[in-house]
């Protein structure tokens, strides 16, 4: 679908030195004595490898157990096969350190236990998919288990015999890079996170063990023919800034066969040039993946993401590691080291323990940006607006990038919206309990098609109840919404995107703005929403507030007594209707107090608009959906038609000290002057001071004017 | 209501001796120099210290303002007459720290401002009773600002002419008196919290002033006859462990006029012997107040409580380092003061922040304990118990006390569970938004009453769909439950009460255990519900889980398109039906993920038994509720029934790593086998072992056997 914009034929294929022995990846022999003194010197070390070595030592302490795979994820067998990778590892790290031979033994024995078995195996009989895992249902966990023993191989490497070497690469190396690069060939050429997991194992096994061809098929796809491979990937799946297709939450995910695959290149090739690659690509989406975040370290939950997935995981630290000591990236990294706590050991971890120890550590940069996503650049991308520091930040992410592949969303030109800490408007996320058994396996459930990905589960326009491309993920993957306007300084920040094909005949023009008025604390957000269409259409905005409405002061019909569902599909059969309220009248806003502090959203309003108060949860039989809440505004039927708002976050009610302070807003009289499909101009007061805010969509030298 | 049980008149009035000079309550001449070396010497000091001068230095900087009494609550004469005090204290002792002349002229022109207006201000003109208060809307306001500013006059007294001492005396301090003692003397002699501060205010006063007559009335009741005053209040107000009729959040507003009028009592007349009365009731009275917290700082909130009160508010700030410093309290309490991570400019604070530098702290002592409660101590009580360490606590309190007075709800043999620093069963608390002026004014809203105080708001059986004595608060406060059996040993803990007065006819009769059994990680809370009857009854017992139910394995029909309200009173009316299960057949379970623990509640069930998934919400027109969650175990009709149910915290679901581990409970095969009135015996599995418990009423000596 994509095309490879990007000629690979002028990167140097460089001659396959083999890296100065063993270990060399992410420990080499060349620092390992500096790495053990780091563990002294360091507190940060000290703390990460005391958890490796207790891991290590747990696993000398167990006998070896290489059970005949028979369960589905989170089941016994799946749960000791991994649990052998990651002692592996630990083993193979904890032998570096001490060079005490039980580590390096207990490296070996499970290896020659595996070299024995794994041929003895059949296809896996709980596969997810044809042909499947050998070792665990999906192939994808198979990558995963070599990405690890590899390392751990590699660490423990020069206490082999050669004999027991032998059989390692041969019976079970060689019969495991077969399984995924052949067996498993259409995954291990596809471009996809999948085929990330598996070019790593099989390209990192090729160094380690010296096999040129699994190198080469590795970077260039089993044909070198550069249709997959590693080279299609970077090149495919992340946009010029380093934003991957599939989001954050995936992004997150994959980062780590990326950036430890790269690490591989890098130390057996030099030369290769990996880090440069894209204008150096990786270091690029190793930062995007943090701007990405919001300051309480949690991704933002675009897609089918698990709402709890912060920066402190694995895969974040190996990036963050090697980026920094790798790939000259800025010392603010090291504040993302430091709330991780912990380092991987390893010379990139030593490298980021010594500079925090050297006190060179600064916040981490987060600024407003506009972060492009598509191949080539050009499919949209992520408008996020931030104002103020990392301690108490308002974030604004407006999603305006492609469709995301098969986790993506039907959410063109929803926004996100953060502040003290926490969610202020938020996304449902993936409904899926990751890793429960008892919820459909742990996998996502059906609700996260019939609710997670509808329109209406996000803070953008619904046209007539339907999802965008009537919840076609081909359609939306041919369509991406276009930048119309970014800019920032120290009052204003602006992204404003458009999407003209979400609903056949209607565009969606929105602008978010930060807005600082003067003398104020917090910055406003002011949010333009313009549909124009040539047909009257019902139109609903919906807003998934967190935190309690203590102010609706409107008159509002609430269903005491019996409880409806609002529709029958696109996500409406899920939302209760807990009332409708008719805002007609003056200038009509709603307070919801969230975390202590109060957001008042301030709204135009005309005769015909209705706010619907829904929560979540109507036909959820198994029991799976949060009971988040929203108020929609709504247009019953309008043709072109804009939402204006602004939202405040004002004062501060401090339960434990019963002080409350500023619990009113200070925006009042908002109000719509004139529109066309190019522009909207509307004004408000703002501590008696009234503002006029003018927007021109063909106007780029004055695209924004308030005054 | 109550009688006063402790003779007053064999305590000596001792000859009021004038304490040496100013200040002399909280801060001392004695101890200002060294008051003044611990700032600079211990950090808590200092930054307690920082926070105070911070408010004074704000103070000096802005025009004194003494406006005429308009608004309520949250208004702005209220919010400035109330900065007045807290800032003329905070000039008062910054005054003493500095000897800076300015904060002493602050106050000292603030209290003449109020000197020369106070006599002119008619009644309040919002005021909330009758007659009201005079600078703020309600009496007890003013006694709160009294209670300051006799402290700040205390701390600039010598600085003080005595021509501006005299005015400042006789025609505001004098004044004010007799509005508390006199025109409010209904109050002021009233055995409540109010009358605490009110006592307070005119004692304090009469010590600083030397006006013996104002000390003997606030000691002894306006007519001298210890029908109202501080010694009743003492007397009636706690039972003799020290716990406060109204429950622990009103225990934590009230304890702070108690303490700080005892230390004022103590410093004028040591030999009074304050600190003894009651057997050192007011130490109990603190150390009760903390074991009604749990591990999160917070309250339980029996009765109307703000949900998030913590000990960390000024009151128990206060309370702990007048204990500490003063009542020999033991050196956990240290804990609670680095917790609160502040102490009071004085004396008492002085000696926590030198007990902490010096490395004394210990952490504090939380035991399974029973509290008894009514002024003799044959109030019922409240049992605590509590397994593992602070740091992870599992912890259950059962209220089996008084009705609590006017803020009491009707929930005896309520049952709160806590676990892994957080609720598990809980408690809704108040229906109340506190200081946010567009919820009813920031007091409680009407479904304080209609839901709150409610049975079915709490984990307690309701018989018939109605509340416990009909609603009627009177009836209740006639009854309590009575104490079965309390005992605690390090492998199980047991409360047990017995309630006969609820409903008429009908006797409900709770045990809560924690048992350990061997092998385990955790206790396992068992609890057992026993009603007995004359006539056949619906019976209820909620479980207001925090969290999401997991896995529920049993047929449940869901309201997926319409959810009716459950009935029509008694707090009923506000509960939306979002399904029923049977669970007739198997061994029934319901798994709650929270907070990334599981918890499973087996319980026994018949064929008779359903249960009632709700969430809260239905008639709530001002959205006032929050929407919380319960499954009842509901019964249509049983004359003797015994509810019993194991509820396991078990395993993890660490999203951030994707790990879940101990997904499944271990407790299995719960089966009754046998219960008379008196009796109850049944059995259950754990990690493959069986367990036989037996419960004897009448038994004491073998209440309880776990085999």
């Amino acid at each position: 679908m994509r095309t490879i914009f990007l000629s690979i034929s002028f990167i140097a294929i460089g001659l396959m030195a083999r890296a100065q022995g063993h270990p060399s990846i992410m420990l080499t022999q060349q620092h390992i004595d500096a790495v053990r003194k780091g563990i002294n010197d360091y507190p940060v070390m000290a703390s990460s490898y005391k958890t490796v070595k207790k891991d290590a030592d747990k696993a000398l302490k167990s006998d070896i157990e290489v059970p005949t795979p028979a369960d589905g994820g989170g089941g016994v067998t799946h749960e000791k096969h991994k649990k052998n990778y990651q002692q592996a590892l630990a083993c193979g790290i904890t032998y570096q350190v001490t060079k005490d031979e039980r580590y390096a033994k207990y490296v070996r024995d499970l290896l020659l236990e595996y070299a024995k078995r794994y041929k003895t195996w059949g296809r896996h009989p709980r596969r997810k998919q044809e042909p499947g895992g050998k070792i665990f249902w999906q192939n994808l966990n198979d990558c995963v288990w070599q990405v690890y023993m590899i390392q751990a191989y590699d660490c423990v490497y020069n206490a082999l015999s050669a004999a027991d070497r032998k059989k390692i690469e041969d019976d079970l190396f060689a019969a495991v890079v077969k399984e995924l690069s052949e067996v498993n060939g259409a995954i291990f050429n596809k471009v996809h996170n999948h085929g990330t997991w598996s070019v790593a194992a099989v390209g990192m096994t090729g160094y380690v063990c010296g096999k040129k061809e699994w190198v080469q098929a590795a970077l260039h796809g089993s044909k070198l023919d550069d249709k997959g491979g590693f080279l299609a990937q970077l090149n495919q799946l992340f946009s010029p800034d380093g934003y991957y297709a599939e989001g954050p939450y995936y992004q997150r995910y994959a980062i780590l066969p990326f950036m430890l695959f790269a690490k591989a290149i890098h130390q057996y090739d030099p030369k290769f040039g990996i880090y440069d690659f894209r204008e150096s690509l990786l270091k690029k989406a190793v930062n995007t993946a943090l701007q990405c975040t919001y300051t309480n370290k949690v991704f933002f939950p675009l897609n089918d993401a698990i709402k709890d997935k912060t920066y402190e995981t694995e895969e974040m630290v190996y990036a963050v590691d090697i980026a920094y000591s790798d790939m000259q990236s800025g010392d603010d990294l090291l504040d993302i080291a430091q709330q991780q706590d912990r380092v991987i050991i390893s010379d990139a971890g030593l490298k980021v323990a010594e500079a925090i120890a050297a006190g060179k550590t600064k916040p981490f940069a987060y600024k407003p940006i506009w972060i492009n996503d598509g191949a080539d650049g050009k499919g949209g991308g992520i408008g996020i607006l931030r104002s103020g520091p990392n301690s108490d930040q308002l974030c604004v992410v407006m999603k305006a990038g492609t469709q995301g592949m098969g986790h993506g969303h039907f959410d063109r030109l929803n926004l996100l919206v953060y502040d003290n800490n926490g969610e202020v408007f938020s996304d449902y996320g993936a409904v899926r309990f990751l890793n429960v058994e008892t919820k459909n396996g742990g996998n996502y459930t059906k609700e996260n098609d019939t609710w997670g990905k509808q329109t209406v589960a996000h803070n953008t326009v619904v046209v007539d109840q339907q999802s965008h491309f009537n919840n076609n993920e081909r359609t939306g993957e041919e369509h991406t919404p276009a930048l119309v306007h970014f800019s920032a300084n120290a009052q204003t920040q602006v992204v404003s995107a458009e999407e003209k094909n979400a609903y056949k005949g209607t565009s969606l023009w929105r602008t978010a703005i930060l807005f600082t008025p003067e003398g104020a604390d917090k910055a406003l957000l002011i949010d333009v929403f313009a549909v124009n269409s040539d047909q009257p259409h019902q139109l609903d905005l919906p807003f998934w507030y967190q935190g309690h409405i203590t102010d609706l002061p409107f008159p509002a019909e609430m269903n005491g007594k019996q409880l409806p569902a609002l529709g029958n599909d696109n996500g409406y059969q899920h939302l209760w209707l807990n009332g409708t309220g008719n805002p007609s009248k003056g200038s009509p806003y709603i307070t919801v107090l969230n975390n202590r502090r109060f957001y008042t959203t301030s709204f135009v309003a005309d005769t015909a608009t209705r706010v619907k108060l829904v929560s979540l949860g109507a036909q959820d039989p198994n029991l799976n959906l949060r009971n988040e809440k929203a108020f929609i505004l709504s247009q019953p039927a309008a043709t072109n038609h804009c939402f204006i708002s602004i939202t405040e976050p004002h004062g501060r009610n401090n339960t434990i000290a019963e002080v409350t302070t500023g619990a009113n807003a200070l925006v009042k009289k908002l109000v719509l002057t004139g529109a066309t499909k190019d522009t909207v101009k509307f004004q408000f007061e703002y501590k008696k001071k009234m503002y006029t805010v003018s927007i021109r969509k063909n106007d780029p030298n004055s695209f924004l004017v308030i005054e």
